[in-house]
């Protein structure tokens, strides 16, 4: 867990190289975690956390994304006041060719399943 | 978590409806199971547990096969006194198709990374 931090407000990312397959399915294999990534990805641009709308507690919100972060999933930015989150699709794309892809669209086809 | 059992000995397995993506990147989601799953994937065949030779103890060993099977990735099969392991292939990629392909492509790009 590295970070180039130039201040007290930036966050700790993975470099791409200490990213693992082990921990980005971790991190993808919870229901609202998988949500955020699917709002990230359907949208295709950065969000904030509350424009990520989740059915937990602010506490529960915050650590989704600490774990999405923390994995190398998403990269976390502050703007202002605002933490800014997105997907960090070059990077996953580089290491694992077609995973997000295959989780995405395997996400979007039991969502049909469940709720068809 | 349903099972057609006809004797003691048959273990339960999730239907291929009750499988879940969540549980099945949280099963993929270990470093001892995705292990598994490689070498199920690589021999093309069933496997007993002790054919895969994993540097944990017999229960921890146990404990990863019953994760695999109650997520749906593999399935269990008493053939006498051995319990025969094989992957849910068909099942997996009727579900999430190219999935599983995907985690173990990635898988193995990142044994060659980090061993390279």
């Amino acid at each position: 867990m590295t970070t180039t931090a130039v201040g007290s407000r930036e966050l700790p990312h993975p470099e791409r190289e200490d990213i693992r397959l082990e921990e980005v399915l971790h991190a993808l294999a919870d229901p609202m975690r998988l949500r955020v990534v699917r709002e990230l990805a359907g949208e295709g641009r950065e969000l904030t956390c509350s424009e990520v709308e989740l059915p937990v507690t602010k506490s529960t919100s915050t650590h989704h994304f600490r774990v999405l972060r923390e994995s190398g999933v998403i990269q976390q930015v502050y703007r202002g006041t605002a933490k800014l989150n997105g997907l960090r699709r070059a990077d996953l794309d580089a290491l694992f060719p077609g995973l997000l892809d295959r989780v995405l669209a395997a996400a979007a086809l039991q969502c049909e399943r469940l709720d068809g």
